[in-house]
């Protein structure tokens, strides 16, 4: 399969993408739609061509759209605005979290990336609009992926915007709300009896079939594409602060994807010049119902091992994280650090955060508020420095995490009688 | 109660408000939270200096912040930027419709201007911007809303942000989903057993009281503000599209404020010169359960009869429309129509417009696509010229309004063979 689009026209800046690299063993492929390493099987990345990516300026990216294609330049798809998929994705809020701050004993700003703000109300809006870019670019005529559900709700959303074909696997024990907000967009949506795991491996194995051919899967076949979605996550959050890098970042993993590429884009932003070099370090945020990570951090190793995910954070229930071992690397590299959270401190996450910044997060917000708290109580994050945290996900998706613990203070009839009854005159 | 604010700094622009005006008599009175004519009992909105509103430009907006207050210069409050309560609300992707044109015989371009993208996904974002900040400047302390859902949601949302206190009224029969985002900020939340009119007939009994002498009703008390917020529906539209007006707009009804505005919106920037003068029709639209305006449209009648409200576009379940009378002359001034549609076409909205656009909405968004096709098929709306149709608020939260139409497409083994049975490859 070749590129479907003419870039001879001059008119159209060239994608910094160079190869794909195998981040295993450093094997270099042309590009395309391939994910795995032909020699060792290692997961493959985009490469970029360096001379490129350091023609990328900070004005030229402010005279950008408001959306994660200002960062085109930085990306390995979507130079030509014309095959760019872009639903308004990114430039989310980072909100001042003082109350937050306060009541966890911060000295230092701490902030919320809020990526509820994106159309489908998930970071993962971010990673399907380079996907289906891509996917568009690569000739793919039908685009789909294995979820845990904000994908599905992502994937379906974009290809009915496009008017692009999609099949949506998920596991067939996922949240109602996910289940409608994908089944409503008209897509082919496959509910899938088995993990999210056990959803993946049956999309690896139709990737390779005939009647898929001319499938994109996001998070398989163009999975090197899609990750680098997430790099705006870490872009967006330094072009907000002022063109500085935050000294510490919270993100949830459950690939690992998310935090290994926040990490890249701080390090492809200081080494192009976009932001002075300077110390950050990146904490990583689990369920204890699914740690396979976080708990390879706790015990000192490199090796990440399987686990059969629990518990009510499901978007980041990947008991099989694929870039696992990279958000190690990350983490103890920057002198970061991982920690888990079980169910109840998950809700009552979701409800601080709430109650102190306004933002309504899905239980992967809720994972994330509470690691924080844990990492502050443990000394093991430093209030004393500027700290970003990540909500990736809506509470509206989640609400069964929260409404059996919050309900209205009073009901009362219609009458100033019954608010003085009520206490409340 | 006088303004907290000292605007004497000289760095500050000043407001461009100068009165409040009975919209019924035309008396005069200082700005304040004031929202009845003493003379006439008739509803006042705010007058504006017209200099100072002729002071603003496209370069001065287009040089502004990435939210409703690039229009500062064109709101009653929020000249201040350290006052304004800028939650990220407004700039709402404005997204081209082909499908959904196609699909309904559209020539021209048909347009869906997506407010379920702001921060608690609804409109209501925009009306609590403009109220808080102006309850800030004016010195309350606490803020209060009767509500059919977003508003609730929005108004504890923003109040959790900034630190302020709230209580929040809402009819005890609500969505479970827009009880639970307005619980869980932690504000109180007072459940009223009766219709939103009961609520907000003792929202104004209570506004009268000592007791809530310092507490700002965003929707009473405040509300002449606060419903200049929606004009910013009508300048982003004209913004988006070039600065220029569209042809048409199709606009749900609940007290008609929201179309109201839209049309004051597009006069203001008629009169100061921001876009040229063109023929422009408002539509509006209701659901069949609480569809007094159109009704009154229908007759032929000035004369708006409230209802009880029944159906499940609750959002827009106002049987007693504050500014009906206003929503009408809106509409036939300028030669558009009303209309109104059954639960089961508000359902097959939903789908149409998620299906065509990626946009899933809430009943109201299902009633705004399904009388926008009505209006077609009767011949009332013209396919040939350019429309936009609001959606104003977010399917998650109305969820149960779908969620027994749509389904996954099969349930199956997580196994190639699995697929095979069920017809997919």
């Amino acid at each position: 399969m070749t590129a479907v689009v003419n870039r001879a026209s001059g008119t159209v800046p060239a994608s910094p993408a160079a190869a794909l690299v195998c981040r295993n063993c450093g094997a270099n492929y042309p590009l395309g739609p391939q994910h795995a390493c032909f020699e060792c099987f290692g997961p493959l990345e985009i490469g970029y061509d360096a001379a490129r990516l350091a023609s990328v300026t900070r004005a030229g990216i402010e005279a950008g759209p408001n959306s994660i294609w200002r960062y085109s330049g930085l990306l390995p798809a979507g130079q030509d605005p014309s095959t760019r998929v872009d639903s308004g994705t990114g430039m989310t809020p980072l909100i001042r979290a003082d109350e937050l701050g306060a009541r966890l004993g911060f000295t230092a700003p701490l902030w919320v990336k809020d990526d509820s703000a994106n159309p489908t109300h998930s970071f993962k809006d971010r990673v399907v609009s380079v996907a289906i870019t891509a996917a568009r670019e690569l000739g793919f005529t039908r685009i789909a992926c294995a979820s845990t559900g904000n994908l599905a709700n992502s994937v379906a959303a974009h290809a009915a915007r496009i008017g692009m074909d999609s099949i949506v696997f998920i596991p067939s024990d996922l949240e109602s709300a996910k289940v409608t907000q994908t089944a409503v967009y008209g897509g082919t949506l496959v509910a899938v009896e088995g993990s999210y795991d056990d959803v993946n491996r049956l999309c690896s194995e139709l990737s390779e079939t005939d009647e898929f051919e001319r499938t994109a899967f996001v998070n398989v076949n163009v999975r090197p594409y899609y990750a680098e979605g997430s790099k705006t996550l870490g872009f967006e959050v330094a072009e907000q602060l002022g063109w500085r890098l935050p000294q510490q970042v919270v993100a949830p993993m459950a690939s690992g994807s998310l935090l290994t590429k926040v990490n890249k884009a701080f390090k492809e932003m200081v080494s192009i010049g976009l932001v002075e070099a300077s110390d950050y370090r990146v904490y990583g945020a689990q369920s204890a119902g699914c740690s396979p990570i976080a708990t390879a951090f706790v015990n000192g190793t490199d090796t990440v091992v399987p686990v059969k995910p629990t518990g009510i954070a499901k978007s980041l229930n990947i008991g099989n994280p694929a870039d696992g071992p990279y958000a190690l690397d990350a983490v103890r590299s920057t002198g970061g650090a991982m920690a888990f959270v079980d169910d109840e401190q998950i809700r009552a996450g979701i409800q601080l955060l709430a109650e102190t910044t306004g933002v309504f997060a899905e239980t992967a917000g809720g994972v994330t508020t509470a690691v924080l708290q844990k990492l502050v109580e443990s000394g093991q994050l430093d209030t004393s420095r500027e700290t970003v945290i990540y909500n990736t996900g809506d509470g509206l998706k989640t609400i069964d995490a929260v409404s059996d613990r919050v309900s209205p203070t009073a009901v009362i009839p219609p009458t100033v009688k019954g608010m003085r009854a009520a206490g409340l005159l």
